[in-house]
């Protein structure tokens, strides 16, 4: 059998991740990558041993070897990427958010629906950790009966707060409702397999002050009633003391909690302040088994020929979802 | 200095537990207690040793020897207990909540303030456990910034579902928001130092779906913006695998957490399963220091002749509070 | 019933918890206490309303109301107001250690035999702590097994060192295998059901490092052999972060822990440091209700007119024990 | 710069592990391997893109493409395997325990002393565990003051008591003071920077109890003196509810620990027993992230011409260390 060959589109961070994941996969191997700058394109072709190198997507999917695309570029690129990707054939696994509005998801869920063929996915690798992939072996084995409430909370460090306002003064808009708040809206809806209907949410630019001008905050809290009964809390932070990403799906009959106490490792210590454990604070270290696993399974359906869990329809009711957050953050009232 | 004597009205498991903490404090003591029951009233006469008992509250309250009284009965009785106790000058320590409407709550609070030379308390005993204490003195010392956000869940073990049941068809409608409910209102009114604007609720009666019927539930989840610009998050439930009363205060520069781990004592263990803590199932031993330091803060106020910190007022707003967060349940979407 | 009335000798800090045990339980009365100044027999009879007040114990134990005798004086009194106690016919509750020597252990053994009308108990308070007795429910219903290992670990806070050093100094050798130590040593015996047969032990005097011109250490690691082929791991220290009482008893099926992270309360937090959990620092607050479990439960037996489970015998051989690892410890390799 | 190439001998579960960290690592690959069944070889060529593959260690040797030897028999071959690597001059990186006997110890070290020229090391992984790397440099760092006293806890599930016992009736004796217990040898070392002087140790078949007629037990616990006055606790046990490697190093300002609660991932869950966290049962992930590091760092050191930290000395001396504990087992009395 022959190596999927992908390309990838974007190589910061996360398409330094993707390609680490495909380069440890047996079954594949990037063979090209695109960006803007040539001299980074050439330096991660050095370092990863990766053939072709583009400046140009276009060029990069005229390159017939190539079998999946991996967009790993920011959201307002996606639907121009995903629809050239398509139309020239290609798999793909991209990253989220799907878009930034509901008007492209909806163009780019019709542009998928056409290639019936091609293997699609958003890149939702929380439901690919371990741990929250034993949670949810668990709650369908019935271990806490019928799950009635998704509790998440997204917390960044502090540290986090000058660059995103440096970002935000740039003109980069993505609250943390859509930007943190998708990973909890996507998990709510996994594990609670309906859609949201209703929110209220709360929250202030309490640290960063400055946000507000831009209709951003740094802490946001919300809840949500699902069309299944079901209820959502959602609670998003920048002014963590560590990286602070924890779950809890209480349930008719028990409960479970991922990362409640955010461990950074095995180690605890008496100190003079008490018991201490050392908190998570690289999300990359904590996700480090979920990116991997999230690519393996995509090139194992592109191997099979079957298609990804998490559907392009995810991309889009976790768009909405956010939205929802996000306007009832602003509107200060339960939207519907 | 003589000791505060004591005239405890109703002589259920609360009523126990205050005269238990009475015989405790050496400058206090229960002279009198009364009850509808006369063999109840002899039998807890005979085992704490008091001397008088009663089943006329009148009779009570013409007793000139005593000097304070605890009303421990149901909370439709609080507001005509509460003025005679007033009318014949006594001190009083009122189980909460205050009463059961706005308006019973209002008309106390006037005949309250009419009698300024009168210790009166509602007994919202969490704000004197310990843990409590201690959260409350660190967010004092400014150990997390200021509260933005207090998380509060109040969960009875499942065991209870039936016994409630009964008690809904037998007329006694105390909805979870407003029983259970009642603690964290007070708890995240106590912490955010503001006052609740508009909530939005959800939840249902999932496992014991009769009480659907009587427009009650054995879950609830709230969100409620304050006018200082905090929210509370409230959870309640019936249907827990312990007693699980867990709180979290998350401020500007730092997270408290109560009993996030519900222990039941200082034991853990190896077992199949993995490695376990039993988790508390009764709500008397969390709360044991708590009670008995309520009370004793309550007989050095009137000992002092100063003015216990839960006032009245706290009995009103904390149950306008649980109103709004059981209307928005009722109602479905956020009400202010 | 009348209730039971105790002499207590010896006011100090144990003598102090136990009057507060006594008066708290209802079937028993402090109605005499002994010390060497007037004054603060005084004092203390004032402060818990105690008719009698005495400075020769010769004169309290003439007192013929006083049914029972509390000993908490230091262990080299204990011998001879033993050997007085039993022919004044008091029931007697003496603090841990029985006494000093084997030689004086002995003696009192034959006495305590001679009078078996009255009960006698050496204060174990562990044996009584809600957690060890459950510990050793859960052990004899099957649930880890035959134990095979018994692990304690008795640590002070660095705080006590200065404190001690000074009574070394001035002459009062309780090695810390001795004082510390004995605690374990009972409970080793009491959850192996076996006797100790040999001994290794290491440590020194790391932090204090005066105390090696005394034979004494401020840290001490032992391992011992059992009869019945099991094992005890007993360490001892004084330069701990804080009071740090440890157990585990591993049996062949599974593992039980007994304050394994000594938790100050219910309270967590996220800080800089990482999520700490305030430590115990107060011995008084861990053992509050083993202290007046084992009051209870004496009293229970002198009113009932039966034997405490844990005997003078017990205290002979818990002192055994001690001074073998204490010997082990002096000598530098295993001793039996 | 080109790749080291490796020859791995031995390709049973830890040869598969080591073969899988040479592949991940960019300047290294495995180029051959040797096995006795060719059948056995040819698999794992094909599952990891080997060029060669032998049944004859000479044979592999001989190849003189091969820059480095990974050595993964069992430990009756080491030997002989890095006598003959040494002669065909090739780096060596040798499974642990370095050798059965001390004899053999000596001799391999004379032999390596000659070769100057090649790097050698033996594979205490633990070492490279990201917790053990912190928990060393916050030692390094001061801290927990200096260290006193090392505990090592290495358990086993009861699981794998009846493959243990087939080969021990097969011939198979690796004594678990010397298999799990080399592990924690090499810790207590590490941690200590010292030398084992006297050990002292009890245990027995207490489940397995077939074993005892072979001289091995399921349970060992010990108690070893240091020639720098430390001391080290070592608990080996082959009857777990889980695989339990737990260690602490107490210093005489604080105290660290690692893997105190072995925690199977991130995942809590509150059940009808309590608040449960489910344990390791898998060595291979526990210590995923340890087998990668130790291989990184051979290959850097191999790159570099550089030594590795874990010598063939400490192979020696981890060796003597544990057939100390296990003679101390077999003589029922302290050794030297």
């Amino acid at each position: 059998m022959s190596k999927i060959r992908f390309g990838v589109i974007g190589i910061g961070q996360m398409g330094r991740v993707h390609i680490q994941s495909i380069q440890r996969n047996k079954n594949a191997e990037v063979i090209a990558i695109c960006a803007r700058t040539a001299a980074k394109v050439e330096a991660i072709q050095n370092e990863f041993d990766i053939p072709y190198g583009y400046t140009d997507v276009d060029a990069l999917l005229g390159n017939e070897e190539i079998d999946a695309i991996v967009i790993a570029t920011g959201s307002d690129t996606h639907k121009e990427y995903i629809l050239k990707s398509l139309a020239a054939q290609k798999h793909i696994f991209c990253e989220k958010p799907l878009a930034k509005t509901l008007s492209d998801c909806k163009i780019i869920e019709e542009e998928v629906a056409k290639h019936g063929d091609l293997a699609f996915t958003v890149a939702f690798m929380r439901r690919f950790d371990p741990s929250y992939v034993e949670a949810k072996a668990k709650i369908k084995a019935g271990e806490i009966g019928a799950p009635i409430l998704y509790k998440g909370v997204g917390i960044d460090p502090a540290s986090v707060l000058p660059g995103h306002l440096e970002g935000v003064k740039a003109g980069i808009y993505v609250p943390w409702f859509i930007e943190m708040g998708s990973h909890d809206a996507d998990l709510a809806r996994w594990f609670l397999e309906g859609e949201p209907v209703e929110s209220f949410a709360t929250g202030d630019a309490y640290v960063c002050k400055e946000l507000a001008d831009y209709n951003d905050y740094d802490n946001g809290f919300s809840l949500t009633k699902f069309d299944n009964n079901t209820t959502a809390y959602i609670q998003v932070g920048r002014t963590g003391t560590c990286s602070q990403c924890e779950s809890e799906i209480v349930g008719t009959k028990g409960t479970i909690r991922v990362n409640s106490i955010p461990r950074k490792n095995y180690l605890s210590q008496f100190k003079s302040e008490g018991f201490v454990e050392e908190c998570q604070d690289d999300f990359l270290h904590r996700w480090a088994d979920a990116y991997i696993a999230e690519m393996n399974d995509f090139v194992d359906c592109v191997t099979a020929g079957t298609k990804p869990a998490t559907t392009v329809h995810d991309g889009t009711k976790g768009l909405e979802f956010c939205l929802q957050l996000h306007e009832a953050y602003l509107r200060g009232t339960s939207v519907r």
